[in-house]
């Protein structure tokens, strides 16, 4: 959202600098510590599932009569993939439900492809010259931390406001045979809330690319996490690779982590035919099956695809109030300073606030200095470098109400700040 | 468990094989469809830890007070960490929690010990020319799957009472600085029961090796796991590898998986500080930490070392009359053949059954022909190839006791069909 154009107040530029100040000054002397670092659910969020706490009770069989305490089931429950089959747009019998955590489902596809070899591939990636992704910017600083691990090369490509630029995209991909995959979260993206327009998706799929293994990360984290009653749809990539010819180019990733337990939810890996087995193949040595008790838990509570949705209803009735807080309070404090915008997500976990360049390491310090822990300047970014030095991830979905308030007003202080200092250096 | 010297009986060797015929005829004939082949729990057994499948109930706050159910947490939860700290001989400062499976945790070493670097090693493992690990046999086919999976050479190391020949070892690592590790389950082994004696352990910890990042996989698996009134102990490795000058050596793994659920339980780690930080540094990028809600499960369940000590009882109770089960029918029907030794263990989730060399693949095909599914032969050995085919794995666990007399009773026949056709053909 691009605030209305600066109708500046009367005051002049050393006038708000002074007022900046001590405001600043009186936010330090707040002495507060919040902390709108991380993307997690709060606490009220969490009570949502409380029911999962006493669940599956006196029930250990799942649909198919399989005793889920015992070992076995690498595939997962199927009737727990039947219900995320369609928010994921992967058949069930393409989708497989493992562990907690689909970051660790990244990671270890990262490890199978450079350890093993993958569908398409002539080798295995650890025996490559050269590995490299394109990382749409803003991003994910984890999906940039498995990259960053594993010695893969990252390279940056601008979004807009379809998905990434697919322009400099095609490019990459058609020219550079070490480009062997694209970072993506398709819909409410983390952290600026775009949800890729369908032709991007068309050009994702059709692309030609000279690394015959390349594959797309495509982190669907937000597929049910609406904000408004706009229940974005995106387009359904898998079918989409499938009717270019492409069909293992995808790798789709969810998870319950934000629909009900953050740290004891249950991941999703949907693909190809090919990929899955794959996959299932590449985990077969290391697993003897995933918690199933744990996806008969939510089987059992989240019932149907119904139910999955009268539950994230209940998620919005307590985040909405949070971003439009975040939203007001940008509009009223930085809305006639002409020193930021920032998104209006219709969904997911965050909203991304560009300051003037060069400001934004400083106003995380600033922040810092007064007792608001924010994610790190750059962490939207490879190698936690914004060239720019302007973007910062807002995540308001942990504290409460009065927090939020307390803090966005704080980071807008250190915003006006930092931004009239730059200007009143730049003038002088 | 050697029988007495066989004191054949008066029929003449053709007179037993026509005994042996007629009576695998007759086995035949039951058309049976039994399966011996895998370590599970039986479904009583599950049953013991039925509280688990409604806790925590309306709690979610560990000890000390983090919400369970939220990201973060890395280390695991303390409280159940100082419950197995004691049986695994880890301090719990020293013991993470982490997944629900040991085996994806051994895993994860060899692919952060691949990708990543070792502390103490020069490179990653995947920049070595070649890398060795020592396979103690008769061994875990799962262990052996890991290595073969990530091309790492496997080198047979025979067992003997007190473990492996730890002359064979102290020279292999001596020699060989491509032998970076070694398979250890050294308390009731799988698959023929042996506990390390605490010389074993002395040697292990203090042998020198030639390659500076040498590691000790200590498969834990049956630490509480008793049969008999003597709870076996062995000797602390990690504090004889830090007596010895080597505390990085050793990596000890464990889980709950043989306690309360096999699918659904809590694996642990253990180590050195320095070996700790690097796990917890090398899996920082991969998880936003564990299941922590099904570790408070557990923590509530077992509550202490005696609650863990109780609740082994009762698996003992049933476990106990499955094995003498086995061990009477192999007693009375191959005590007095001469064809077969096996293992009496004193705990752990085996008995080995050696057959006349050259004889367990026939064995377990005529079994399988007979509808009884055993571990394949071979299974026992690296690459699968028992070089004197004789060794069968047998798992009385998970089938019920009317069962396990039917089976054994069955393989006894296939040793004797197929042990006095190969007497036979000598013979003649």
């Amino acid at each position: 959202m691009t605030p209305p154009a600066p109708a500046h107040s009367a005051d002049s530029l050393p006038a708000r600098l002074d007022t900046a100040r001590s405001d600043y000054e009186a936010l330090l002397a707040k002495k507060l510590s919040l902390d709108l670092t991380r993307g997690k659910p709060s606490a009220r969020q969490l009570d949502l599932s409380a029911e999962l706490l006493s669940l599956p009770g006196d029930r250990y069989t799942s649909a198919d009569g399989t005793d889920c305490r015992n070992y076995g089931g690498a595939d997962g429950l199927l009737e727990l993939r039947q219900i995320f089959a369609g928010f994921l747009q992967v058949p069930a019998g393409q989708l497989l439900a493992v562990g907690n955590s689909s970051l660790e489902l990244m990671h270890d596809c990262l490890v199978h492809a450079l350890l093993g070899t993958l569908p398409g591939a002539a080798r295995r990636w650890a025996d490559e010259e050269r590995v490299a992704f394109l990382c749409p910017v803003p991003g994910y600083d984890r999906h940039f931390a498995l990259c960053e691990r594993f010695g893969i090369e990252m390279i940056p490509v601008p979004m807009t406001a379809d998905g990434p630029d697919m322009d400099v995209v095609e490019r990459l991909v058609a020219e550079d045979p070490a480009v062997k995959g694209i970072w993506c979260v398709p819909k409410y993206s983390n952290p600026d809330g775009t949800c890729y327009s369908d032709e991007t998706v068309r050009r994702l799929a059709a692309m030609p690319t000279a690394a015959p293994d390349f594959r797309v990360f495509w982190d669907n984290a937000y597929a049910v996490h609406h904000l408004t009653d706009e229940e974005v749809e995106i387009a359904d990539v898998l079918g989409a690779c499938a009717d270019s010819g492409h069909p293992d180019r995808v790798f789709v990733f969810g998870s319950t982590s934000k629909i009900t337990l953050a740290g004891a939810g249950v991941a999703f890996f949907g693909s190809s035919p090919a990929n899955v087995a794959w996959l299932r193949g590449s985990s077969a040595k290391r697993s003897i099956g995933p918690d199933k008790v744990n996806q008969l838990r939510h089987a059992m509570f989240l019932r149907d695809a119904d139910g999955v949705r009268d539950h994230m209803r209940k998620h919005r009735e307590l985040l909405r109030p949070k971003f439009d807080t975040v939203l007001r309070i940008l509009a009223e404090r930085l809305g006639d300073t002409g020193l930021a915008t920032w998104s209006a997500p219709r969904g997911g976990y965050f909203i991304t606030l560009d300051v003037p360049d060069g400001c934004a390491r400083e106003v995380v310090r600033r922040a810092a200095d007064a007792g608001l822990a924010l994610t790190p300047a750059g962490a939207t970014h490879p190698y936690r470098d914004d060239p720019r030095d302007r973007t910062i991830r807002i995540a308001p979905s942990f504290p409460d109400a009065s927090e939020i308030e307390e803090i966005i007003e704080g980071v807008a202080t250190c915003v006006r700040l930092v931004g009239y200092e730059k200007l009143v250096a730049e003038a002088s």
